[in-house]
């Protein structure tokens, strides 16, 4: 790593990757265009052709920095500036195709897209192209695909974030170098999350779900986003379906270093995992408790229905990706209030899925216990242990404080926000749900609403913020400071 | 301090110095019963006369016990079960005199009284005879005393909540017996208390109110506690008077050991006081935001009344004081949400105030400030200092955890009051205020409101978070752990 003066050349060299990566995934959507037959064809295939000349151009200007890996400044402003630039790049197919034609609807889709959010401004989403039903579910996958390997592969190399320090354990050989060694983890990782979507593909496709629905709901599932090509989300397909899709984002919402510790048969070390055992016990518990509510406060519903719509929402919650069943604003008021406790917990690390995380407030609830211990016995050594290791004193204090930051922001964010909508629950909910990458939240932008009605202000705040989400927190907060731009 | 087995008869005797205490301040309220020749006034007396017998024989049973130092263990059974029985015997003067005659309610006041809260179940405070209107606001006022020692004298000695351990120099004689210290100390800070009330008390009396309020009020605010002697509150009063209140509050939500320094002329070392200057900063800037709020939404009021309204309840409610000159939950909802945030962050440590405390959220600010510099320079030291001196890793871990665990009990606690009262606003509000020690809510436990309504387990719930929030939850929360009582 150098500590050298921050090479635009440099950064706009990985940018370039990222605009060819990403106008190859545009030419699959044309590919849906033309075997749909749909009248944008031509317009999206332009778009790919633009987009792709403009990456392979930028490429060669930059290319003499090809063999030089960036500094560790120079990494946070390219991942920061990589997602931004994924998301206004991602605008082109809904502009050049009017399918979403003002620039901030566009962007705020695209980048509720690319943070694999879900948050959508779009009323009825059935009347748009295949094609575009198509990009929205890509931009989910390769957002999801973006983060894996930033949370597991570089920030560890970053040494922001500890507690991704752990998944070190996924690189089987050590002292290799920096850019070998992300190429590696990123490959494992990646083969584990096409793995998983195609399954779950085949899956839905077995289930009744036509093909083309079934790989976009994949795609939308794995990544924890949430868009589906239906304006009732999941309500309209069968029990069987919905209990796939309540499975998968389950999955993804585990921390693909135990998938891939499952895929070498190291089961024992998996199960041990304790942020995985407190992850499944929040869902059976808080799953289970809203159950009883809908049971015993509607008994209309029956057993079965209660328990599938209570699981899938809040999978789908904490999960942060956002599919809906049903609308849990008409919940009872206790189940309501579990959902928005939920949306502040988050899912594993290293998933795909949003919010604080799990394992973080796995170590709070440790130092909760810890601090009655010392009250009680002094002088007993105070070690804060996950899965056996001993946690540095450090890296505590950084986890809490970021527990803190990240309420703080939403605590200043629904300020913010109270300004353009007036309300205290569309205002948390919004804040809160795109801060996790979910989706719907409360009040005016619930389940069965959508954030079109929001000013455009409030628009761009809410896709900054899924940044700042995404990115949790300091990855892109850290290029905003003055010091950081000091030599 | 001795390691040996808890002994019942030594926590009796530090109770029965609590009872006697206790009743010679009845007798302060049957003199005024008995100035205002008041019906009850030979009830009351017996009530006194009751406690007092109770209290001697109690002391007299154990007094074998009384040059004897408590363990640790015991002064935390001793603080924790001091506080319930003196809520439970100052219920005697509202049972006796049928003031409040039923059992949960007057356990309500009585509790909402000595822990300085100001929660009513009383609908028509008017209709009191003076006695006990009296009685309501010395509850506040021994509570406040007795919160003050508390922290500042025994919790640095029991050493738990480390940020007291600041306070260690308003002791002037090192090394000196540790009852020694702690009534040098109490008797510094008393008269500071005392010095206080008196001064308020005069400045109310000469501005209007009649010398009977003048004494009940100022006993209300030096204690932050928010029993008025009127319906309305403060709202009736002169603007005058409102200022004085507004300025005593902010005294009393001001560290004690500030005020002691100021006594002592050490200016400079007392407006160095971090705590203090964000503490001001944070009245300034949300009184500021109000003001502008409300004069520009209600241009009637004119630019004073909204300032005067702005601050006085920003001031009430940062402080947990809970007086009101104007019903916040008709202001714009940014003010309603900033006001939910004040009662968050709390007044000053080692004042009478209650809630998560100002210190804890700026060394929180400070950890969240590092966090960026970290990332950046990660080789630079990682020390948070307050007032110029280094704060230890544990100390910092310790703050961050009671935040997170305060937020974890509130929310919690919301979850729990939603099933009796099925309304989100009210569980937050009644649970916030009820942990922060404020008085009134939101939704139907509002300014203007009171607690009447309540179901009767939910006015036990919050009389209990009352005590857990007053004592710091580790002061109460240690003796309810299994290992607390192994030997």
């Amino acid at each position: 790593m150098k500590t050298a003066k921050i090479s635009v050349a440099l950064i706009l060299h990985f940018v370039s990757i990222v605009v060819v990566f990403e106008s190859l995934f545009m030419l699959l959507a044309v590919a849906v265009s033309f075997y749909y037959r749909e009248s944008i064809t031509c317009r999206f295939f332009l778009t790919f052709i633009g987009t792709l000349l403009f990456g392979v151009l930028l490429n060669i200007l930059t290319r003499k920095k090809r063999y030089i890996e960036p500094s560790k400044r120079e990494s946070f402003v390219i991942v920061s500036l990589g997602w931004i630039l994924m998301g206004l790049v991602g605008t082109l197919p809904y502009l050049a195709t009017q399918s979403i034609p003002q620039f901030t609807n566009a962007f705020f889709e695209s980048i509720s897209g690319f943070t694999t959010t879900g948050s959508s401004i779009l009323a009825d989403i059935e009347l748009l192209p295949k094609s575009i039903l198509f990009w929205r579910a890509e931009t989910h996958w390769i957002g999801g695909m973006g983060i894996i390997v930033l949370v597991i592969a570089i920030m560890p190399f970053l040494k922001i974030n500890g507690i991704y320090l752990f998944y070190s354990e996924i690189s089987s050989v050590a002292n290799e170098k920096v850019s070998t060694r992300i190429k590696n983890i990123a490959r494992n990782l990646w083969l584990i999350y096409i793995g998983l979507t195609f399954v779950e593909t085949i899956l839905l496709w077995v289930g009744g779900m036509p093909l083309f629905d079934s790989v976009c709901h994949s795609f939308a599932t794995i990544a924890t986003g949430g868009f589906s090509t239906q304006n009732d989300s999941i309500a309209g397909y069968s029990p069987f379906v919905q209990y796939i899709i309540a499975f998968f984002m389950m999955m993804s919402g585990i921390n693909f270093t135990v998938h891939f510790l499952m895929l070498n048969r190291k089961f024992k070390s998996a199960l041990k995992n304790e942020e995985l055992r407190l992850y499944l016990k929040i869902i059976l518990f808080v799953g289970g408790i809203i159950t009883l509510l809908l049971f015993f406060q509607h008994r209309e519903l029956g057993f079965e229905r209660a328990f599938r719509s209570s699981f899938f929402q809040v999978i789908s919650i904490i999960t942060a990706t956002g599919f809906a069943t049903a609308d849990y604003l008409q919940w009872p008021v206790q189940a309501v209030g579990l959902i928005a406790i939920l949306m502040l917990i988050g899912a594993s690390s290293g998933s795909t899925g949003g919010g604080i995380k799990v394992i973080r407030h796995l170590i709070a609830f440790k130092k909760i216990r810890q601090g009655v211990t010392e009250i009680i016995y002094p002088n007993t050594v105070k070690v804060v242990r996950y899965n056996g290791k001993h946690i540095q004193k450090e890296l505590v204090q950084n986890i809490l404080t970021f527990i803190f930051f990240y309420y703080l922001i939403v605590a200043v964010g629904t300020f913010v926000m109270m300004f353009w909508t007036n309300d205290l629950a569309t205002s948390f909910g919004a804040v809160a749900t795109s801060m996790a990458g979910i989706g719907p939240g409360f009040g005016t932008v619930g389940p069965v609403s959508n954030f079109l009605h929001l000013p455009t202000g409030a628009k761009y705040f809410l896709a900054l913020l899924m940044v700042v989400g995404r990115l949790e927190i300091y990855s892109l907060l850290v290029i905003f400071t003055p010091s950081f731009w000091r030599d």
